[in-house]
């Protein structure tokens, strides 16, 4: 799959026309999908509209935009203008069209990005392997008979599977970072409070971020800039010689497979560096984490339940239902641990830039056998895949989502962690790793035949 | 009773010594305070060698500060050093003693002010009359078969009573605020995140402020400033000419006395104004605040009431309990209304500079017959009395609470309500009110006796 920079300039410089570009995904996605099983629609007459009066645009002389004709496909919770937003539920699928596009779609499309397809997710975003009682599974494209990661597992598995070169997601507790990992790709979460959320379906307000999911970390920084409205100025790019990383330890080295502490150790090697922290009361974070995305989801569910209680996956409703029960006093103090988190992590980066730990502890489980390990035991691997994930949602910082290759092994990833607002030295950072060869995503190469 | 400028000019120009002064109202205080029980401890000695300090920077030279010498009284939630902070309760009275004072008693002591006496409330302040299981009711000084009003009723009848030049107390829905109406002094409810918090016992911390109880409006501006931390600055006074004000009708009118809604119209018409708005959803406000203060404050006390249950006021614990007990989906849906207020407010502050309502719709309900009236229904007193005070708190707004006076009935207040840090402007317009004669506090006059 060609980079979403190389379409782009493709297209703009005249090579091959946005229309036969688009022509050709919309046919890589009907070739390659079915097996994957990413897409949930695909937006055929609208994407060759798109890709007409983009052509007519470079035709006329006028700036197509820096995306200009490149097809992206978002997870069914963003508004797709005359498209019922679903968020992977049968209970929206019967509501009616969105008006509009979300806001980052609108800031894609003036870009010149085309829509092409909506993807895949956990119901309602409560999930961690995109196995959709709806929709059914997304399949992990590298491996079959595992799990693509979730919620945003249609996101991930259709860029690591060669059949859309960027796609959009949503990250509560980890729902980027997990499926970007065990599919392959590069992800970010942003700083909280940074993406416009306007036509986003919610699952938990106080933690709820979107972003893009590409194949190199120049895409990605190129995407995150248009859905951000920031402008890229390459004489601020902070310099990465003088960086002081600290490696995070503890609970985020126990129950993680030794070839994925190996690259943390490389990686801090490359820069020199040979600090390890560790976080006091992470379970505790987690489970703050865990308390409060319940609360706020099942508060936001509540009348829905109360009427269409059947219309749910069932491990959603109960879920959604225990969330909305709690009582508020476990909610208020999940509140203050996260405030304290918040403080502590700013003490943190006073004396280190970056922090770094594992996305996932190991390669995607299979889907015969759906478990993790914490602690060393076994637990279902729908609620907790985003271990490593989950802690980081409880603070306010962008979290890079590093993909790297094992031998013999499904693709694993990283999690690269900046104070609020720095996305900027995460990219400068993710570049560095991509050159060095320690970090990589891994894309099947497709052939539309034609 | 003096007021605070008097007395502190007196001692800063020498015409009577701090010590002499601190006497005096020491004695006032045993004098006259044992009917209405406002003060729950007397502070001799540390108020006596304070005065002893003042006089000593006097003779050499030094500046005592802008509040030299003048005693004041504190609300028994705020940290005085090497005493207990009980907030009114029996259980805190068996812990030890504060290490230091509350941050805004120390700025004030730095002013050269000097705390003699803590004061009455609810059992941590959790009611609107002073009714204290522990400590007895505090009277309403101007009728003793009234109530002072609450949770701050100490604080408000000590001032009204002419027993303190003034005084501290808090505000989480309308504690400043009512208690100051109904003993007919000035009180004021600071912007929130305003003032230091640190020392100062907490009820519900999303709506908590403290703020101070004065006999004119020239003092409450000066207090105030050295409790902010302010420089007062006269040229940037706002001007009062050209104010745009709105009565706050439709709730705020209902059970409300003919003669309060009459002196809202004189001001209105003094100002040259006649807008009347309604704020939509008001009850749905006011129940709002009322879940997340029961949220809140059963959270905070969740630990003390497993364990010690009945060392609670029964009133008081059977609210904490309930409270902390409410399903985390009314907190969430609380949340909304409250942001859902503050957005209507800041509509609202665009066409106006200020709102005016009443603080509360009659004179303190007698002891014997401890109700208010609600939709015309009577209702519990210490429940119901902030029934025009609430609505506010769920605003960040800064509310002056305005006493005046009516032929034949004990005092009653207004609230005087600005956009967040407006302060200025409401001591500016208080001010023109109490030189209108529309504004007045109700003091009684206290001699002595040598």
């Amino acid at each position: 799959m060609r980079s979403v920079k190389d379409i782009a300039n493709s297209i703009r410089l005249g090579r091959a026309s946005a229309q036969q570009t688009i022509s050709h995904y919309l046919q890589i996605i009907r070739q390659y999908d079915p097996p994957i099983n990413s897409v949930t629609r695909i937006l055929d007459e609208r994407a060759l509209k798109a890709a007409e009066r983009i052509d007519l645009l470079i035709a006329t002389g006028q700036d197509p935009g820096p995306l200009a004709g490149v097809p992206f496909a978002v997870k069914d919770l963003f508004d797709v203008q005359d498209e019922v937003t679903t968020a992977g539920s049968k209970i929206l699928s019967k509501k009616s069209c969105a008006n509009q596009d979300a806001e980052v779609i609108q800031r894609l499309c003036k870009a010149g990005a085309i829509p092409v397809a909506t993807l895949n997710m956990d119901e309602f975003a409560y999930g961690f392997v995109t196995d959709n009682v709806h929709h059914g599974m997304t399949y992990n494209p590298h491996d079959l008979s595992r799990f693509a990661g979730g919620s945003s597992g249609g996101s991930a598995a259709s860029v690591g599977g060669g059949i859309i070169p960027f796609s959009l997601g949503s990250d509560t507790n980890g729902s980027i970072r997990v499926p970007a990992s065990l599919c392959g790709v590069w992800g970010i979460r942003p700083t909280f409070g940074l993406m416009p959320m306007q036509g986003v379906y919610p699952f938990a307000k106080s933690f709820d971020t979107i972003g893009p999911f590409c194949q190199t970390v120049e895409d990605l920084k190129l995407v995150f800039n248009v859905m951000a409205g920031v402008e890229d100025n390459a004489s601020i790019l902070p310099s990465v010689s003088d960086l002081q990383i600290a490696q995070v330890g503890g609970w985020f080295e126990r129950d993680v497979e030794q070839d994925i502490l190996k690259t943390i150790q490389e990686i801090m090697h490359l820069f020199g560096q040979q600090k390890k922290i560790e976080i006091p009361y992470i379970e505790q974070v987690r489970t703050a984490s865990y308390l409060m995305t319940a609360s706020e989801g099942g508060n936001l569910h509540l009348p829905m339940l109360r009427t269409q209680p059947l219309d749910y996956d069932p491990a959603t409703r109960d879920r959604l239902m225990a969330g909305a029960m709690l009582p508020v006093a476990s909610y208020l103090q999940a509140q203050k641990v996260k405030t304290w988190f918040q403080n502590y992590l700013a003490e943190i980066f006073k004396e280190y830039d970056l922090l770094i730990a594992p996305a996932v502890g190991a390669a995607a489980p299979l889907i015969d056998n759906p478990i993790v390990y914490v602690d060393g035991q076994p637990v279902p691997a729908r609620v907790h895949l985003g271990i490593y994930t989950q802690p980081f949602s409880m603070s306010k910082c962008p979290v890079l989502s590093i993909p790297f290759q094992r031998k013999g092994k499904p693709p694993v990833g990283l999690q690269l962690i900046a104070q609020p607002y720095q996305e900027k030295l995460l990219f400068a950072v993710g570049s560095v790793l991509e050159q060095n060869g320690l970090a990589k995503a891994s894309i099947i190469h497709r052939d539309a035949i034609t």
